[in-house]
């Protein structure tokens, strides 16, 4: 049984569990290596109090579960099963306490679950994992470093087809089909370009829109390699920027390095949006920066820690997070600078290494 | 206010809630045509008897929102909010019966929904919406058409790309360069092309494999266009196959016709499992098939109606799903054939028009 699932067992006995129920594919593979998506079949991983493991997965799955999991009791469920009857056989009658995924977990599935063991209660498992994943190991931070290595290789490729005219979907499919074939697994979410006054739409999604000349022109990317995901955004001057642009980028910047300047083990996540933000209110920007500095990077692109001004969470070794500030002028264009950070035993290290000083295209 | 939202205060009035609230960004596009992925922020739609629809955003998206929701009453929270006060104060106290997707909503959400109104009863909105959704209008079908005919013409790409030693990976890159360049939003899921005894494995993962001749060569591929997917998949032969591989190849091609040709109105989404099932039973290759015939397809790559042997529900005009048998043989291939069909008032409509007799590239 590896170190993960050993863990699992043993906070199952400290908290008084009878069980425990992982769902999330995610968490699959972490506790066990088998990665796969079941979409909305059934795939689980159960522990119960003095039992083996036991991974659950569709029929169609099987062979790729033998061949990839740590955890060697599988059973398997057709599309006419009902995966619950299985729980319920394993799990008996008497089930007091029971740990499940909360956030992972939707209703309906909780109803059948319910349904199937009768628990008295049910308790979230999510801050045990959370608590697990959030301090990367070496190993993990590796893949973290090879996952912000191919994005920054996708974006200096994407940059070699800037020109005036070129389409922000057209960018988009050079970057994305850069990544396939440098062997990323794919992006970790929609590889997003945009340009001129579109930029300042922090989720705006790319268009047809042409390249002009003087238009900012934003890259927000990221890849998933190996399960380990990278998020990079770099904004950049296709020709002879505005002075208030060009102010908006360099205070960005400067933002951008005062959140990384403030990230050290010990301090709260809410002072490095504090650090970062307070550059921006003093260039008279604070209302355009509508978003907090930084999301915790991992296996999800999104995950603990939210780096936010509310959070009072400490940071530890071994997190890792993103760190963007942004100002956004609607109908002028907007600015982000975003990079990965790891914070080490006494301070931080970048993985994200793409120049930052503002660079003019074209 | 749209007739999709009519109808919502319709069902609220007639089933006798007091609110119902919706949060699936599927649901949020097919409501209001406000298109976003809020990541792990708040997104949502709130119906209150005797109010105005609300859309509530994270503020990052408020510009969006305005320029593409019909709803336009929207409130705005932001990274330190908790959007569940908004709820609270609209919703009042007292709350009786509140519907919402209760396959959608997480326990986790539910416990903050519930802290925050208190209703005595939740009730499931999922299968209103998904009434609504299964009957496509005709311009749903429309797109759904246009992304058959992106996801073919994709395909028809990657196949100029076939040759001894070309990898698996090489192959989506190519692909879903093309999806993007000819418009598509993007692939509707993983483009999975496998290759030699890979094709055995229903869910496998396309890798660094290279082509040989004699293999089978497998794409099973989709894209979303404006919102709604496509799902195709063709095996073809590169090289001579041998005898059992050409045989297994035309029973699942028959099987495949079969299904189509049990699909009409009024029939139960079993007996098409059954008419393609039984080809491929009598050719002895029964347990080889080992999942459904076919699942929904709309805006969701996978969604109601599930096509498999238990499933008693029936067809009717409007309702869209594949029908793709396969027959897969551990250490040797497999092979499956899938096409995008229509019920229409009085049969089939098939949306894929790929050639699917045996073809041998290379």
């Amino acid at each position: 049984m590896n170190d993960k699932i050993t863990r699992l067992y043993n906070e199952l006995k400290s908290q008084a569990w009878d069980g425990l129920l992982v769902t999330d594919p995610k968490h699959i593979y972490y506790l066990t290596g088998f990665a796969s998506e079941p979409h909305e079949r059934f795939l689980g991983l159960i522990l119960l109090r003095d039992q083996e493991p036991e991974l659950i997965v569709p029929a169609l799955d099987a062979e790729a579960a033998q061949a990839a999991s740590s955890v060697t009791r599988i059973s398997t469920h057709t599309d006419t099963d009902n995966p619950y009857d299985l729980l319920r056989q394993r799990a008996g009658s008497g089930v007091k306490a029971f740990a499940l995924e909360k956030e992972h977990v939707s209703v309906l599935r909780y109803e059948q679950l319910h349904t199937a063991i009768g628990a008295a209660q049910y308790v979230d498992l999510g801050p045990v994992l959370q608590e697990m994943r959030v301090r990367k190991t070496p190993e993990e931070v590796q893949r973290l470093k090879h996952a912000a290595r191919l994005v920054e290789d996708a974006l200096r490729h994407g940059l070699t087809h800037v020109r005036e005219g070129v389409t922000e979907v057209e960018l988009v499919a050079e970057i994305e089909y850069q990544m396939k074939k440098i062997g990323a697994d794919g992006p970790s979410f929609d590889t997003t370009v945009l340009s001129g006054p579109k930029t300042a739409l922090p989720h705006g999604v790319p268009g047809t829109r042409k390249l002009q000349y003087g238009d900012l022109l934003m890259f927000d990317m990221g890849v998933y390699s190996d399960g380990y995901a990278s998020d990079i955004t770099r904004t950049f001057a296709f020709g002879k920027l505005s002075a208030e642009l060009e102010t908006i980028y360099n205070t960005v910047l400067r933002s951008n390095e005062a959140g990384i300047a403030a990230t050290r083990p010990g301090v709260t996540c809410a002072s490095v949006d504090q650090a970062a933000r307070a550059i921006v209110e003093a260039a008279g920007y604070g209302p355009a920066f509508n978003h907090r500095v930084g999301h915790g990077l991992g296996m999800s692109v999104h995950e603990y820690p939210s780096v936010h001004g509310g959070n009072n969470d400490l940071l530890h070794e071994g997190f890792v997070f993103t760190i963007e500030p942004g100002i956004y002028v609607p109908g002028l264009g907007g600015v982000r600078i975003e990079d990965d950070v790891l914070v080490t035993s006494d301070g931080v290290e970048v993985l994200t290494s793409f120049p930052k000083e503002l660079t003019v295209l074209g």
